[in-house]
């Protein structure tokens, strides 16, 4: 697996780099270069306690990307997964450390103990105070005395960081930091291992198959279970969770471990609130990657028992894009479905001219089935002539229903007729016209100009512009050349349909994946329709029928 | 390839009802489910301009997660990658369209364009003011004259949400909207697909290759092309932007197109930095996933030449943790390193009887390495026994550098020492015990308490507990014992050592991975040394030289 990423080296200071650069200003770095890559608050002035996490890079956003105003005074990025050394840590306790002192919030691995616990006494030893806690929130191995620590570290950093934020002291922000630890539990749940930098992807877990219990550094999970749905999944964590959870009301970090996708992440969502521990889920943070293991394909769920003050400072805004806020979780609000989504019929009414008219146009299109067809079977599947055959049926069967006798709400009425029985674009299209014409007839518009106003419509939802092979090369310029009569229309129509046969190349609709050797010579099947209306219309007005037409002037 | 989801059928319902779930109260939908997903503003009152958005889903946070203050009103959920019904679609216009009206910003895809179009018509017949913009900003497809809509929707929701929220009118919202499609510009990279719920993983880009060019539903890129790093990927799509860029300066979004880990991104926010076109990019949007195609392994860069007041508009917090924030792009921030990170080393001085004394422990230990490295390969990797052998050459060897007549340096002194020649967890926490001592003691504690102190942290950097068959199973007894004198204190420690023996369970250091079996029977070769230790001195003190030991009362 490719990584975005250039010397495997380089891609801790490149990253720093990239974070600080997007920071608009807010961050710094150390000058320490390779080795000591420390991100700091560009604003602090040490008045305040120190906040200083970090630890093994690849769990971003954490640790740099809570770096800011109410969290983070400084992160210490190391290697991928590995601790940063004692020299780095030193060097951001002693930036940033000043009367207030500092708190080093540390997750519980060997390495990272060792480094910023020596780290700060290297601090001490320069009159610096310097306090240290150590998050162990996972649960995954309760035999294990040594938890590791897990995503449930963000509620230490947002609750120490907004008393911090406060001018607490570094007591005060260390007792609140030590209460939150031994309150916080976290467990996780994983369909694929994570992709580590230059190294071959582990496939670890089988098809079907996911990890419970795992671990931020790749590490197999404590189990493998069989994976049904995410219903199961969150069913599993929530009995692990429930063991060590009290009646309290809780707050749940929905942590993405990297590479779930956020529709994932959702339904996850609501199957936490309807597990069996949702009831004391009373505020989430999240869904969101907060604490990821590089892109792995899974999920963890920490839970505090935060009391009310605790909650003021969940609560609290920082202005930091990785961190998603506290937000109530909360039954789903639902609104009634608006009245008008189920059309009004219009009012029948008849008018025998116009039920005339517009039964000789559809035999005129029913009567063009087979040809319509046989020139559609050369750019496209064969159907516009049964497509628009079908359509002409149904208005045929629908005439009875039709508000003849109202011209304006006829428009919309065939628009709407034709939405709910004409499949496919075509029938859309044809909806939008007839509607938009209709629209327009209702606000005043002249008959011609308001099937201009519907072609605009159509030719705006399509995106077919003229010369684009479709039946707009026919409709456009008989609507153009309405004002000089029906006939000019159809001539203007026939003359445009006639012209598709030499566009090679079409633009829009599905003639537009057919190449031009293939289109040439052929005349788009649409405009042909529309020459051939407008041509058995001219010829009705011209002989047996003149007052059937309707008023196109 | 599994999915976090139940029925597929299910997976929009439950995803909306997460996300409305976890909203925090600002969220409703509409009662129509399953055909009809429609997501709103909670607080929405309809005297604005209605913002309305949607299309396909598998876009997270896109579009449901933009809905809020300053943003989108309601937004149209289809299925995944599929677009949303008419009636879904008139349902969400109906309910949130007042007198200020309604704009739909519609990603340019032929469904979306019909189906919201037709349902903007419909919306019309009651006389609701409706207008549709069309984003069109992928620049994959130069020569397709209807470009997809990608990542640059969010200048359109962004821009004209907050002119609505600020009460602009229809015309001004549309406008705006319009002129932020004719300037924005977005090409993609990806490295692997997208993984469709309950569809098989499609491997179309193979190892070493990328796509560029890619849409946002699954369907192939534009061209492949062979993958070096990450910033060949973005010398690639600054290639493309260039030809589209004015002088003016730009804002970028730099989008996640689902599966990049957060490390990748940043990344590549660097090498966007540092591109051709980086100097003309003045603002950023992310990284972050504002449009993601579902768990892509990509990443979208986006532009807009936006004006002062745009850019104004751009900036406007909003209350939704999917929306990034804009940020200047800037030159990395340094600060010089601290000073401190090279230890002061002490001033040298002389005192007989301590030199006598430290040389003579040294010694002990240096004569017990084959006992105690015989008692390490029981439980471990049989190194003990050298490696603090190697310690106490070192310490011989720095003899003349020591602080000898000043006990409180002397301790730190030792401790940093430790700490530079002595490898592996047992130096850094040997180094810790001495130097947390010599804080003790430079606070004004006996040397006891100091030790004391010093096992204290020691302990808590470790987390070694009494019993956990570690050094400080000798040691703790030791000083517990040592105000009665250096022979109680041997005799504790010889008792504490032998009691490892006992200990079946190691619950720290590497013989935590040994079973009880290999355990059992042998003494913990740290204890072991410490009991030693501790025999030799009390010997030393009982015969030959008592003025040689230091004081421990």
């Amino acid at each position: 697996m490719s990584y975005f990423m250039n010397r495997k080296d380089d891609i801790i200071t490149e990253a720093v780099d990239g974070l600080i650069a997007a920071s608009g200003g807010k961050l710094s770095r150390l000058d320490g270069y390779p080795h000591i890559r420390v991100v700091t608050r560009a604003d602090w002035d040490k008045s305040k306690v120190a906040l200083v996490s970090g630890g093994g890079s690849g769990h971003e956003p954490a640790h740099a990307g809570f770096v800011g105003e109410g969290m983070l005074t400084a992160a210490v990025c190391g290697d991928v997964f590995a601790s940063p050394s004692v020299d780095a840590v030193l060097a951001a306790i002693l930036t940033v450390t000043g009367p207030g002192g500092c708190l080093l919030v540390v997750k519980n691995y060997t390495g990272d103990r060792l480094n910023f616990g020596l780290a700060a006494e290297r601090a001490r030893a320069f009159g610096l105070s310097v306090e240290m806690v150590i998050v162990d929130d996972d649960i995954a191995l309760p035999h294990l005395h040594n938890a590791r620590g897990v995503a449930g570290t963000l509620f230490v950093h947002k609750i120490a960081g907004a008393l911090a934020e406060r001018g607490a002291d570094l007591a005060t922000v260390t007792a609140a930091a030590r209460k939150v630890i031994d309150g916080t539990k976290t467990i996780g749940m994983s369909l694929d291992t994570c992709t580590v930098p230059g190294s071959p992807k582990e496939n670890r877990i089988a098809e079907g198959m996911a990890e419970l219990g795992l671990g931020i550094h790749g590490e197999p999970g404590v189990e493998q279970i069989q994976y049904e749905s995410a219903h199961q999944a969150m069913a599993a964590i929530a009995a692990k969770l429930t063991d060590v959870m009290d009646d309290r009301p809780h707050v749940a970090i929905l942590n993405n471990l990297g590479g779930t996708s956020g529709l994932e992440m959702s339904v996850l969502t609501n199957e936490l609130r309807e597990s069996p521990i949702g009831g004391r889920i009373q505020h989430i943070i999240g869904p969101a990657p907060v604490m990821t293991s590089l892109d792995m394909r899974g999920f963890s769920v920490s839970i505090y028992p935060a009391d009310d003050e605790e909650l003021a400072l969940l609560a609290e805004a920082v202005p930091l894009a990785a961190w998603p806020a506290l937000t109530e979780l909360q039954p789903v609000r639902t609104l009634d479905l608006p009245d008008g989504l189920t059309p009004v019929p219009p009012m029948p009414s008849e008018h025998q001219p116009t039920r005339q008219f517009l039964t000789r146009c559809c035999e005129i299109l029913i009567e063009a089935e087979a040809d319509l067809n046989a020139l559609d079977a050369k750019a496209g599947d064969g159907d516009t002539g049964s497509t628009l055959a079908h359509a002409a049926h149904a208005l045929l069967d629908a005439m009875d229903r039709m508000p003849l006798a109202d011209h304006t709400q006829l428009f919309r009425a065939i628009g709407l007729e034709l939405s709910q029985t004409m499949g496919g674009s075509s029938g859309v299209l044809l909806a939008i016209f007839f509607a938009a014409t209709g629209d327009g007839a209702a606000s005043g518009m002249s008959m011609g100009e308001a099937l201009s106003a519907g072609l605009a419509r159509m030719q705006e939802i399509g995106g077919a512009n003229l010369g684009d092979r479709t039946m707009v090369d026919a409709l456009a310029p008989a609507l153009a050349a309405l004002p000089d009569g029906v006939g000019a229309g159809a001539r203007a129509a026939r003359k445009g349909a006639d012209e598709t046969a030499g566009m090679r190349e079409a633009k829009a609709g599905r003639a537009s994946y057919i190449s031009a050797e293939q289109l040439e010579g052929h005349i788009d099947p649409g405009a042909e329709a529309v020459a051939r209306l407008f041509e058995h219309i001219a010829a009705m007005e011209d002989s047996e029928q003149p007052q059937a037409r309707m008023s196109a002037g």
